[in-house]
């Protein structure tokens, strides 16, 4: 029996089953920039029969700070990677994601503390490098609606912003002592509305570090036990640029339903059988 | 010692060490599209200190099928899903890259056939559910010159063009007895350059099946053993859309240098390790 159980807890710990969940809000009309930005627009090229067959083609605009997005260290530091020169490495990490949701709705000023990322870790273990470290504040389900994003009646003046964001402190650690990839938000910056020096910006362009904003859906996913990709347009001296952002969640193997990434769990399981089996012959 | 092979043995095949490649084109005013669509435009809103601190910031427009890009089912067949309603699991799969460089400098005409299918399947095992599935012509290294891409004098008059791409047939036999997820090419249409009709692309809208174009530096993964992310702008809408692409490529331990999931291999190692001596005790 102790042959099993070391097998079985070997693939336990190897498991390649995989859930995928898309963390992107879409790029359309609603797509919500910072004020002073140029709108999304989008044009229908072609939207019919072309001869015997269907045709569709469309043409966008959009500023590269809108929607889920990626701030590419050149946004506020000077020389630092341009979009397209940002390593793919840097765009993936194991997902750490930090549940601020029940200090932001009494206080929609919050800003991530260190004291959170050391309760993050009591909880799941060290933060490691390479990490995609993103803020849950619950601020997901106001988009795309300006006046509740911004939390304003102006979502034209950001002196009226009140949203959650990361404490710079927090934003440092992260940078100094856990070397993390990514720091990301469910809001509209990294720095939280009510700022007005950006040092949040300020430290991650500095350190050729990658900020993505107006991340959705962060329920979907667990705050550990992810990898989260940031997968975004390769624009050539693009300060920033759309992203789509998903993560792959490693699952138990009571979660799997179908997908390649199951057969190839079942067939290691088969395998696994097969070894038992031959190795009680000695 | 049997303990230790097959510990060995289970290890090598659920090995997580990762090495990650970008597959995708610059987006640029070099970004090349078919004949009719509008230029890739880039503007810069910001470039300089603003205050205390330097801020970048700029706006782009495209049309959706330029450079390394993804076309949605709904691109050639009515109804089909449109950017935004592609479910995030059908953007993923295992690569497969058919290798027809030879075959393509000879006959720029050419078109993948259910023979090469067959050929890469006879070396590499069936092409599994769910493929990502890539011809390599080798056409990556003339991208952005139109008229290499193209293949004429004249890029502007797609009657001239000669470039390979997919038979339908073999199109065909990949989505109705294998259920791949994309079918790619390294050229600007998964249609040859002398189609008329865009069997290919019709055949991906029926299905549900989605096609990417102009898919940059396949050399640099294996033609087996990457699963390939085909990370498209989630455009609302969208006939198709500017695509991040890239693979995750499986590396034998020595291929291992550094990062979390070396660090997982490692750590696995030692549990092994660890589990082999005390079971020696029983």
């Amino acid at each position: 029996m102790l042959y099993l159980f070391m097998i079985s807890l070997l693939f336990l710990g190897s498991s390649n089953c995989m859930r995928i969940v898309d963390l992107t809000h879409e790029q359309s009309i609603s797509t919500i920039f910072w004020p002073g930005n140029p709108q999304y627009n989008f044009t229908i090229l072609f939207r019919n029969f072309s001869g015997s067959y269907w045709y569709e083609s469309n043409s966008f605009s959009t500023a590269e700070h809108g929607g889920t997005h990626v701030d590419s260290p050149a946004h506020f530091y000077k020389g630092g990677w341009r979009t397209q020169q940002i390593p793919m490495e840097k765009l993936v990490g194991r997902g750490a994601i930090i549940n601020v949701k029940q200090k932001a709705s009494t206080n929609p000023d919050y800003r991530v503390s260190v004291a959170d990322l050391i309760d993050y870790e009591d909880t799941y273990g060290r933060i490691p490098s390479g990490a995609v470290v993103i803020m849950n504040s619950g601020w997901s389900d106001k988009y795309p609606d300006p006046n509740a994003v911004f939390n304003t009646t102006n979502p034209s003046d950001p002196n009226t912003f009140h949203f959650p964001a990361w404490h710079e402190d927090a934003a440092s650690w992260l940078i100094n002592k856990r070397n993390i990839n990514i720091i990301g938000v469910d809001t509209p910056s990294t720095d939280y509305g009510q700022s007005k020096t950006f040092p949040v910006h300020i430290l991650l362009g500095k350190h050729n570090k990658i900020g993505v904003e107006n991340v959705g859906f962060l329920d979907q996913i667990p705050e550990s036990g992810s990898t989260v990709f940031v997968a975004v347009v390769k624009l050539r001296d693009g300060s920033g640029g759309p992203a789509r952002v998903f993560a792959m969640v490693d699952e138990g193997k009571d979660q799997c339903t179908s997908g390649s990434n199951c057969q190839f769990y079942s067939a290691s399981l088969l395998i696994a059988i097969i070894l038992f089996v031959l190795t009680q012959k000695y």
